[in-house]
C-alpha cells in the first residue's frame, strides 16, 4: 500500500504501526470474538486499555503527583468553556495572552462565562507573527488563571519559552503541541488537547490538571461539566469514546517505543530545521513571515511572491504525492503540519521538492 | 472468525459488514492512502461521508422540513446539562417525566441549570417497573418542554405510545431505542441519543431539533453548547469525531440496506417476543419484573429465584459463548439488549439455552 505524504493539520497522519495493529484487531481483540467498539466501557478488555492509556500519559508526560490525567470529549473548543466554568469564579478575573484563532476563541467563550480580559496580544492587521515578550505582558497578579495556546497551529507561532506567571495557575491548550517533546508539567495548572493531532484520532481531549484546582473548582455547575467528576470515577463517570482511547494508547505505545519523548522532540528538532532551511535558502521564492524565535516546530508557514504561484505550488505538491499543504483559510499560503507521526523522510521529500520548483537553471 | 454472542447494554454489537469495511478502508479510504482517521474533517472525502451520514439519518427516520440534524460530542449525559442550557430560561420550569436512573440523572442536571420539576414518577423502593400512564402526569401546561427517557436500559421499561403533553415541547432521550422502529419526529421538540447503543461507536451524539427551538435557543450561553452553532456550521463547527461519525454512516447503510427502519422494527418485535415467550413459559425459574404494557424491546430484564442461581446462569451463559448479561451493577439480574445489530439467531440461541437450564427431566 502507497501511503500518501499527508501534512495535513489536523487530524492529521498517525504512526503506521498503530493504524495497522487498530485494523489487525478490529474485528476480535484479544481472541474475545468482537471489536474494541463493541466491548462494554466497563468490561476488562477495556478498562485494561483505558487504563494502560492513562499510564502511558503519566509515564510519558513525567506527570507529577498532585495531577491527574482525565479523558474527556467535546475537543479543545468544549474547554474553552469548560475552563472558565470550572476554575473563573464570581469577582474574580482570567488573564489571556492571545497569540491566535484559538487564544481568541478561548477568550471569547471565558467572557461569557465570566470576567477575562487580554493581558497580551501580538495581533497586528489580523494577524499573529509572534508570541509576546514577557515585557509585554500586562499581568493581573490576582488574577484567577493566565491562558495559553503554546503553538499556534493557523500562524505557526510556539511558545519556546514559558511566560512567568509568578504564582498565578498557568492553564496550557497545547492541542498542537502536546508530547512534542518533555514537559515540566509541574509548571501548569492545567493543561489541554484534543487528541487528533499528536496523539490520536479526534473526539478525545486529554486533560492533566493539578488536584487543588480540581477541588477548588465550582460545585454549582453540571455534574457533567466539574473536572472533579471525571477525576473521581477514573474518566469512566458515563461512557467514554473507546475506540479514540484504544487508538490513543496504540500511539502513545508507538511514542514509547521510539523512546520516549526526548526522542520525539530531536526527530521533530530536526524536520522543522530541514524545514525553515529550505525556506531561508530561497528568499526568493519562500518567505516565512514568522518571527525566529517564535517560529513553531509543528505547523510551518510560509508564502510565495504571489497567490498564484502559491497555488501552483499546492498543486504540484499534491501531484508529488504530497497533501494538507493549504494554509489556513484565514491566512492562506503554505502550512506544513509535521506533527509526531510524520516521518522524516516525508519532510526530506518535500524539502527536495522545495528546493527544485521553479528552479530554471 | 468466530463471533461472540454479545449482549452488551452499550458500547453493544455492530452490524458485521458494517465493522468488516471499516477494517477493509482502515489504512487506505478511497485509493487515498490515507485513513479516514487521518483525513482532514475539511477534505472532500471526509465531508462526503460526514453529509452522508446527515442525510441518511434524515431518510431512515423521515425527519421532516423544519428539523435539524446534529452530529455533537459528549454523549447524552452531556446533554442532560446542554437542552436546560439552551431550552430552560429564567423563570421557566421544565417537567421530567422519571422513569429511570438516567431520567433521574437527567433531572439533576436541569435543576443546577434552572427550575426543573417531576412531573410524573414510577418509582417505587428504589425501582421502576412500569412507564407511567396518562393520568398520572402532573403537567405543567406553561414548561418549557416536557423531557422523557423513551427506553430505559437499566430497568427495561419503554414508552410504546408517547404521553400526550399538549402544545409543550416534547424532548426524548432515545439513546437506547432511537430507530429501533420509524417515528414519528414531528411529535418532538429534541430528539437526542448517544450512538453506542442503536447506531454505532461511542463517541457520538445525534441530536434532531425544531429549528424553532434552536432559534429561541439562549445565546448567552458559551458559543459551544448553543444548538445554534452547530446547526448553522453543518456540524463543522470544531473538529468532529470523524471515526466516530464514519462508522455511523456504514451501521446506517446497513439498516438501510436490511430494509429501512419497518424492516428493523419487524426484527426487533420478533426477537422481544422470542425473548419474554421464552421467560413467561418457566415461571418457576424466570421472572421478569417488568409490567407486560411497560416492556422494553431492547433490554429485555429478568431475575431468577436466587442470586446464587442468577449467577450460575450467567456462568454458563459465557462458557456457552454468550457475554454482556449481567444485569446493571444497581439492579442486578438479568439483562439481554437486542439492540439493531442483534441477531435473531442470537436470541434463539439463548432462548435454547434458557429453556434448557436447570432442566431435570
Amino acid at each position: 500500500m502507497a501511503r500518501t505524504i499527508n501534512f495535513n493539520p489536523g487530524p492529521a497522519t498517525l504512526p503506521l504501526p498503530a493504524l495497522e495493529r487498530a485494523q489487525r484487531e478490529l474485528l476480535d481483540i484479544e481472541g474475545s470474538g468482537m471489536s474494541i467498539i463493541e466491548h462494554s466501557h466497563r468490561g476488562k478488555i477495556f478498562e485494561a486499555i483505558h487504563n494502560e492509556a492513562l499510564e502511558l500519559t503519566r509515564e510519558l508526560l513525567a506527570v507529577p503527583k498532585g495531577y491527574s490525567v482525565l479523558f474527556l470529549q467535546g475537543g479543545a473548543s468544549q474547554q474553552f468553556a469548560v475552563v472558565p466554568m470550572n476554575l473563573l469564579k464570581p469577582g474574580q478575573s482570567a488573564d489571556f495572552l492571545v497569540t491566535g484563532v484559538w487564544a481568541k476563541s478561548a477568550l471569547k467563550e471565558a467572557k461569557i462565562v465570566g470576567t477575562a480580559r487580554a493581558a497580551a496580544t501580538t495581533e497586528v492587521d489580523g494577524k499573529f507573527v509572534r508570541v509576546p515578550k514577557q515585557s509585554e505582558l500586562e499581568l493581573d497578579p490576582n488574577a484567577a488563571y493566565v491562558h495559553i495556546t503554546t503553538n499556534n497551529t493557523i500562524f505557526g507561532t510556539q511558545w519556546h519559552t514559558l511566560p512567568d506567571v509568578g504564582r498565578v495557575p498557568l492553564i496550557a491548550d497545547m492541542s498542537s503541541d502536546i508530547m512534542w517533546r518533555p514537559l515540566d508539567v509541574a509548571k501548569f495548572g492545567l493543561i489541554y488537547a484534543g487528541a487528533q493531532k499528536n496523539l490520536g484520532p479526534s473526539g478525545l481531549v486529554v486533560v492533566i490538571v493539578k488536584d487543588e484546582l480540581v477541588d477548588a473548582g465550582r460545585s454549582d455547575i453540571p455534574t457533567i461539566f466539574q473536572y472533579r467528576t471525571h477525576r473521581d470515577t477514573n474518566s469512566l463517570y458515563h461512557t467514554p469514546p473507546t475506540f479514540s482511547i484504544y487508538l490513543y494508547r496504540n500511539v502513545l505505545l508507538e511514542m514509547k517505543r521510539a523512546g520516549g519523548l526526548g526522542a520525539v522532540e530531536k526527530l521533530n528538532r530536526a524536520k522543522a530545521e530541514l524545514l525553515y532551511q529550505a525556506i531561508d535558502a530561497r528568499p526568493d521564492l519562500y518567505r516565512a513571515p514568522v518571527e525566529k524565535a517564535s517560529r513553531s516546530t509543528m505547523n510551518i508557514v510560509f508564502n510565495l511572491p504571489t497567490e498564484e504561484l502559491e497555488k501552483e505550488f499546492l498543486k504540484s505538491a499534491e501531484q508529488a504525492g504530497m497533501v494538507g499543504l493549504k494554509g489556513h483559510r484565514s491566512v492562506g499560503g503554505v502550512r506544513v503540519s509535521i506533527y509526531n507521526a510524520a516521518p522524516i523522510a516525508w519532510v526530506e521529500s518535500l524539502v527536495a521538492f522545495m528546493a527544485e520548483f521553479k528552479r530554471t537553471t
